[in-house]
């Protein structure tokens, strides 16, 4: 039988990625494109088609080499009827029935899901959470993402809107979020909350990658932002340890790689706040398959048929 | 075939309670005993297997005609291999292998898990959450205690300690908990605590059954602590929901029985909190089976070896 291939997509708020994977979840080849220069719905579903295209053309494949197309979408998906529910950061999008439109186009099978759950299934299969059968991956960026592996399998919870630790609230009373509750994690620790802390600490703008060297060079400032970071995740995260007993907590994201002090920080709160038994059984990991975590974890869906 | 019975028991702080069941989950007789009577692990254990032979002998019963003996104990418990790990109230108990020494002492089957998972267990299948999927079931009283039903299914986590809403943080600073953790749902809204925020609004003791009565006749110190509790257990709530996305929240226990107001109130706090799919999704039920659901879920483990 001939080798056959996948495609795995990842959408963002900012990048369309594409990869051409072999069954083995190897990237052959893969390209980005900014999510921005396609203004309407039609556009970006004309410009995913168009990339699976070339990217075929260029590999010499056609449409009959590859198992199916994989996509990561960065809301709310039904991926068992293969429906969008919306997008929180990208317009126009609502009911929108993705994959029927995809096959249609394409006459390869389409899988959907949201993109925290598929970079979860990707470090559960193959990178930090290999070994475990319950655990939670964060994505630390603008927003706080996560999905949940439970009992070994992939959890969406009962309408596909499973995994939110980033509104997880973390005080009674707090700053307002953008999902419209109140005090949530993700208020105190998405990137530009964390980048308004540090134009307020040291009174200029400064990016995060400045702000972890800072860090390393023991500025007060700068490593209590880090401090407060890890101190609030870690609250957040006690209250999941001891609700949902994990394995294993895998972290990813640009901030992941602030340094240790911050996974430091968190693992401290969580040995001084979380019950004895759970705090003794999680271990905290960094991601280990980057920005490719949700192609990869595309192409695991498209292969697991999950 | 002759009919076969389950013996269902529920070991609790204050109360031993043993009941003769039917494969059918109906309760035939059940006898309490105070557990305080007992003060050291052997004497308990004894009394169980007393109690055992004497409602089998009240009911004209050999151990034939048992299918099997299950216990729900107040601690974290290893359900697969019988063994407490601990009970935070009843001193003496430290990895006690009690399934083993029941079967040698009983010669029928023994099945052992913790209460309030076998309370969710009860609910699930034959109670307040039996259409469900997703669900939480929480016990209000002096703790507050939980037990997650995921994917249909009983969920213990890697060691056997999931479910402890009552020890999810909701604040970042506050009160000391029980547990060792800080500002924990329990150290807002255990019984010791409502009855103390009482005994300083009123200036008097007061019981928690008059401090229903007080809310009801719309006594405004009353429904303060009230509101109270049902912001901050929908708050903790909103975490959960935000997470899981579950189909049911269940409240059982004593405080669950002061009145609509806090159900209204837990409902108004998740729709203003939590996102608005899983806010839609989740509904919140008044647990069904009351004190007998500890001795049912006891039953239902031993039917059907989960």
């Amino acid at each position: 039988m001939k080798t056959k291939y996948i495609i795995g997509i990842d959408l963002g708020g900012t990048n369309l990625k594409i990869a051409l994977l072999n069954t083995n979840y190897k990237i052959k080849s893969k390209q980005f494109l900014s999510t921005k220069c396609f203004k309407k719905k039609e556009a970006l579903i004309t410009a995913i088609c168009d990339s699976i295209i070339v990217i075929l053309a260029a590999s010499n494949l056609s449409r009959n080499d590859i198992l199916g197309v994989g996509l990561g979408l960065p809301g709310p998906i039904n991926s068992k009827d293969g429906i969008v529910h919306f997008f929180p950061n990208i317009p126009g999008w609502k009911e929108v029935g993705l994959r029927k439109i995809l096959q249609a186009k394409l006459k390869i099978p389409v899988s959907l899901d949201n993109d925290a759950n598929l970079m979860s299934l990707a470090e559960f299969r193959l990178g930090a959470a290999k070994e475990c059968k319950n655990a939670i991956c964060i994505t630390l960026g603008t927003g706080v993402g996560g999905g949940l592996i439970i009992n070994g399998s992939l959890y969406r919870g009962s309408a596909y809107a499973s995994g939110e630790i980033g509104h997880v609230p973390i005080n009674e009373v707090g700053v307002r979020c953008n999902c419209g509750g109140e005090a949530c994690l993700e208020a105190y620790v998405g990137n530009n909350r964390i980048l308004e802390q540090a134009r307020k600490a040291f009174g200029r703008n400064i990016t995060l990658e400045e702000l972890s060297v800072l860090a390393l060079r023991k500025n007060k400032l700068a490593v209590k932002i880090w401090d407060d970071f890890g101190r609030r995740l870690g609250i957040a995260l006690t209250g999941v340890v001891n609700l949902l007993n994990l394995d294993a907590i895998v972290i990813g994201g640009g901030v992941a790689n602030a340094g240790n002090f911050l996974f430091n920080k968190i693992k401290q709160t969580i040995d001084e706040r979380a019950m004895s038994v759970q705090a003794r059984h999680v271990k905290i990991f960094k991601a280990k398959l980057g920005s490719d975590a949700g192609m990869i974890g595309a192409a695991i869906l498209v292969k697991e048929g999950i």
